[in-house]
C-alpha cells in the first residue's frame, strides 16, 4: 500500500525528537546543538536564512559547529552566502549540496571550494527563482529564520527586516517541513509590537546569543558621489524620467542611482518635474532618498527590506512607507519583486561591465558573485497586460503584437577607476561561467532586455533600433574611447541622433558646466541627518562627527 | 508644516467610527450595513474580494445595499468581478471607477455599461498584476475579504482556498488601511484549526449569512472528452513532453489539458514515461489529475486555490499537495504565479482563437472578459537564471547572449463546435479592444512568447524557426483548413518536417488509430471518485448517480 505521508511522519518524529530539548516551542539557548543534530537528519534539504541583509547567525553559527558525523549530507538552499560559516558547513562535511543566489563577500571561497569539489553547487538563482523551486521541486525538511521577537507560541515580530521570513516559512510550514527561528528577544505575546507570521507556522524558537546579523547594503555616502555621477544623473532625468514621463520606478543600489535621488530637490526641481515624475517607488528605504521625501515628491514607497538607521525614519513617515498598524516598516521581497516586476515604468542600475550586445554583468574579478534581485526587476515583463503613459511611450508591433515596454535603463561610465574600459568586446562572465562548469555564461541582464544605456556621454535610446546593426551603432555612440566606442562612426552617429537612437547632453539641453556637487542636495551622511530631522541614525561605520 | 500621517489619521477616524458597531472586533451582522457606511468615505479606493473561485459575497451584498448619498464615488479593485452585486455597485452610483482582472459571466453587462460612462475602467490585469499595483500606485483604503473562520481577536482560517487573502490584506494592514473580513464562522481561538493571517493585521470580522460562494472552476467531466481531445494529448504527450522531458509544469483548465492528465496512467505508462516526466505541478487540485497521482507520476502539486469536493482528498495526499499543519489544503496565488513563472519548464493551455503570428485570445464573442491569470504563466520570463533540462533544450542565442526558455504551448482544434476556425486572420480581440476604448488590443498569450503548438493535425515547434517566416509558415501546417492553414504549401511543408519545424502523428510514431475513450484513466466524475477510493466529493451539480 502506497504511502501518501512520509513528509507528515517524518516531520512529526522531527518534532518528538526536538521537544526533548525544548520548553513547549521554546528551545534552551544551550541546548540549540542538541536540538539541531535530533531534528536534522542526514542528506535533508534545510533552507537557511541568509537573506540579502538580515542572517540567522545564531543558528548557522551553531549549525556549522554540530557532529559532521551525526550530521551530514546536507543539501543547503541559501539565498545570501555571505558568512564564513555558511561555507564551513561544507568544509566540516556537515553540507555538500547548495542552491544559492548570490555569493557576495564568499564569492572567492566558494570558487576554490567548488574546484575543489567541497560544494556542489545545484544552480545559481535570483533571489525569488529560489523561493519559487521551494515549492515546486526543491521543499525544504527544515528551515531556519530570524525574526526580531517571539512570543512562546512562536509568533513571529519581524520588524523592518522580514524581508524573506514569511516566503520561507511557508514553504516549511505547508508541506510538512520544520520551522524554527532565532529570535532576538522571546517575549509576552501583549509585548509583541504585531505578529508578522502566526505561530502556527512555527515549531521552535531560541533566543540569539546576540542581535542577528544585518548588512547596511543600500547606504551611500553623498561624499563619494562626484561630477560625473552628478553629470549621469542631469543626463537621465532629462533624457529618460522627462522624456518619458517616469512615474513609478526601481533603482538599483550605487553611486549613479544616488546621484539621482540627490538631484531631484535641486536639479528636477529646477525643470519642474516635481509630481511629474517619480513618484511611486519600489525599493529599500535608501538614506539618499530622503532629500526628495522631505521635498514632497516622493508619494509611496514599498520596500524589498530595510535599511540600518532608516527604521525611526520610516516610522514617521506612514504615508510614503508601508508600516505596520504597530508603526514600523513593513518590508516583503516577494511582493516587492512582484510590485517591481508588473507595476512600474521603469528599472534603472548601475552596471560594471557591458558588451557590445549590452549584455551586462557584476562579474568583473573573476568571481561568481551570483544574480541577487536584479535579473528579476531588469526584463520586459511579458505578462503584464495594463498601461502606464512611460510603457506606452515604448510601444512597438503592429496589430494584435502593439504593445508597451518596461524601461529598462543601464547606467554606466565609459571607464572605471584605474582608467578599466566597461564597454567590452567580451564579458568576463563568459570566461568565469565556463570555468564554473556553468550552463551558460552568468549574465546579469540580457542586452534585448535594455531598453536605454545612459553614461556620461549620453543616452543610447536602444529600443528603436529597428536591427542589431543600429543598436550596435547606438551603443558604441555613448561608449567613449573604450574598445566597444572606438568602433563608432562619426558620420552615422549624427544619422543615430537625428533619428533619436542617440541623445548627447546639448540634444536634452543638459548644461554639462553645472555639473558638480553644488547640485546635490545633501553632500554628506550629516547632511542626510540633517535633512530628515534627526530621525536617520546613520551605523557607525557611515558616521565621522 | 507637511503632514506624514494622513493615511493613519483617517485609519484611526475610520476604526473610531467602526467600533460603533462592533463588540473589540466582532461586527453584528446586522450592523454590517452601518458599519461599513461608517468606515468607508467617498471616494475610498476599496479592495473587494473577488477571487478567481471565491467571493467575499455577505460584504459585497452588504455595500451594495448601502446609501448612494452617503457612499458614492468609490474606487473599486475586483480581480475576479463574478457576481451581479460587484456590477449593482455601479448602477446604484456607490462606485463609479473599477481596475480588475476578470469579468466572467458579468462581461456582457459591464461592457453595456462601460459604453454608458456607468463604469470607467482604470485598467484590465492578470491577477498578479492589480495585486503588484496595490503596493505601487493602487494602494486601498479598506478591503473586504474572505475566511473560513476567524476568531474574536481577527485571527483567520482561510482553509484550502486561501488563494489571494494574504495578499490583499497584506496592502491594506501596512499602509494604513481597514480591513473587513467576512467569516464562515467565528469561533474560539482554540477551535481555529491554524492561523492563515495575523489577528493583528484584521481590524473587523462578520460572521456571513451564509458561506462564501465558491465556483467549481477547475473541474473537467471525462465523458466530454472525445477522440480529437485524446488525440491531441497523445501528440502533446510524445512531441512535447517526452521529447522535451518536462519534469515541471503548469496546465492551463480545459478538456485539452484534461485528457493530457487523463493518459498519463495510461498512454504515458505505455511509453515508460513515469517518473521521467510531469513530476512536478504548479496548478488547482484537479480533479482529473487524480489517476495519475494515484498511479504514483506525481511528487508535488502547489496550488493557486483549492477546487469544490478537493479538500479530502487533497488531505489525505499531503505528500503531493501543499497542506498544514492542520492537515488541510494551503493555496496561496502569489506564491504559486511566482512557482510558475520561475520555477518551472512549461505552460500548456488551450486557446479559442490564435492569429497567423500565433497571438491568442479567449475573447471570441464580442465580450471583454480579461486576463485572468494566464498570460503570467503563458511567458517566457526572462528574470530566470538557473537551468533545467527542458529550458536548456530551447536554448538559443550565442556567447554571453546564450540562455533557455520556458516553453510555453499552446493546444487548439482547428475547428470549433460549429465548424468556427481557431486559426484567424485577425483576432476578435483586435476588434473588442478598439470598441472598449482599450490603448491596446486584449492578447491573453503573445506569439513570440509562444514556443509549441499543438493541434489535432501536429506540433508547430516554433521556437526553432529562425524567422517570421518561418514560423508562420510551420503554424499553417498545423493550422488544417482553416483560413490561416490553406495558406500552407506542400512542398514546404515537406521542409519544414525535415528541419524538425513540424511534426505530425506518423513523425512523433502517435498511432491514430488508438485515439478513443478507451485510452482514459477515467471516462467519467464517477470513475474519478472510485480512482480516489472515495476521498473525492464532487459538487452536485457534477453528480449524476
Amino acid at each position: 500500500m502506497t504511502r501518501w505521508d512520509t513528509r507528515r511522519t517524518a516531520r512529526d518524529e522531527r518534532l518528538r525528537a526536538g521537544r526533548a530539548h525544548a520548553t513547549g516551542k521554546v528551545v534552551d539557548p544551550a541546548k540549540l546543538a542538541d536540538l539541531l543534530h535530533d531534528v536534522i537528519r542526514p542528506g535533508d534539504r534545510v533552507a537557511l536564512e541568509g537573506d540579502n541583509q538580515k542572517q540567522a547567525d545564531f543558528l548557522s553559527r551553531t549549525l556549522a559547529g554540530c557532529d559532521p558525523t551525526r550530521l551530514n549530507g546536507l543539501h543547503m538552499l541559501i539565498s545570501s552566502v555571505s558568512r564564513s560559516e555558511h561555507l564551513d558547513l561544507f568544509e566540516r562535511g556537515i553540507a555538500d549540496r547548495l542552491d544559492l543566489a548570490y555569493a557576495g563577500p564568499q564569492s572567492v571561497r566558494i570558487a576554490q571550494m567548488v574546484e575543489d569539489g567541497t560544494v556542489h553547487i545545484g544552480a545559481i538563482h535570483t533571489y525569488v527563482e529560489l523561493y519559487a523551486r521551494m515549492f515546486v521541486d526543491l521543499a525544504p525538511d527544515v528551515v531556519l529564520l530570524c525574526a526580531e521577537q517571539a512570543d512562546r507560541e512562536g509568533n513571529l515580530y519581524t520588524g523592518a527586516n522580514t524581508e524573506d521570513t514569511p516566503t520561507i516559512a511557508e514553504a516549511a510550514a505547508f508541506h510538512d517541513g520544520v520551522v524554527i527561528v532565532q529570535a532576538n528577544g522571546i517575549v509576552d505575546t501583549a509585548a509583541l509590537p504585531r505578529v508578522d507570521i502566526p505561530g502556527s507556522w512555527v515549531d521552535f524558537v531560541v533566543e540569539a546569543d546576540r542581535p542577528f546579523f544585518l548588512e547596511p547594503l543600500f547606504t551611500r555616502d553623498p561624499r563619494h558621489i562626484g561630477p560625473v555621477e552628478i553629470l549621469k544623473a542631469m543626463i537621465a532625468i532629462r533624457g529618460v524620467y522627462e522624456r518619458h514621463q517616469v512615474v513609478s520606478l526601481n533603482h538599483g543600489v550605487g553611486f549613479d542611482t544616488a546621484a539621482i535621488e540627490l538631484l531631484l530637490p535641486t536639479y528636477g526641481e529646477q525643470l519642474g518635474l516635481k509630481g511629474r515624475i517619480a513618484r511611486h517607488w519600489v525599493l529599500n528605504p535608501h538614506p539618499t532618498l530622503i532629500p526628495a521625501i522631505e521635498s514632497g515628491w516622493v508619494e509611496s514607497i514599498h520596500s524589498f527590506g530595510g535599511e540600518s538607521g532608516m527604521n525611526r525614519y520610516a516610522a514617521a513617515r506612514p504615508d510614503v512607507f508601508y508600516t505596520g498598524a504597530d508603526g514600523s516598516l513593513r518590508s516583503n521581497r516577494v511582493l516587492a519583486q512582484l510590485a517591481g516586476q508588473y507595476a512600474i515604468d521603469m528599472f534603472i542600475g548601475s552596471s560594471l561591465q557591458i558588451d557590445a550586445d549590452a549584455n551586462s554583468s557584476t562579474v568583473t574579478d573573476g568571481r561568481l558573485s551570483g544574480f541577487g534581485g536584479a535579473p528579476n526587476m531588469g526584463h520586459d515583463p511579458h505578462g503584464r497586460r495594463h498601461s502606464s503613459a512611460a510603457w506606452l511611450d515604448l510601444a512597438h508591433g503592429d496589430g494584435a503584437s502593439r504593445r508597451g515596454r518596461k524601461l529598462v535603463v543601464q547606467m554606466a561610465q565609459t571607464f572605471r577607476a584605474g582608467g578599466v574600459p566597461t564597454f567590452v568586446e567580451t564579458l568576463d562572465a563568459v570566461e568565469v561561467g565556463k570555468h564554473a562548469g556553468m550552463p551558460l555564461p552568468p549574465v546579469m541582464i540580457y542586452g534585448d532586455d535594455v531598453s536605454h544605456v545612459v553614461t556620461e556621454e549620453g543616452v543610447a535610446y536602444l529600443y528603436r533600433a529597428h536591427s542589431l546593426d543600429d543598436r550596435r551603432a547606438a551603443l558604441a555612440a555613448v561608449a567613449g574611447v573604450t574598445p566597444v566606442g572606438r568602433s563608432a562612426d562619426a558620420r552615422r552617429v549624427e544619422g543615430l541622433r537625428r533619428d533619436g537612437l542617440v541623445a548627447f547632453p546639448e540634444d536634452l539641453r543638459v548644461e554639462t558646466r553645472l555639473a558638480d556637487r553644488s547640485l546635490l542636495a545633501a553632500r554628506s551622511i550629516e547632511d542626510l541627518v540633517a535633512w530628515s530631522g534627526g530621525l536617520y541614525d546613520p551605523p557607525a561605520q557611515f558616521r565621522d562627527w
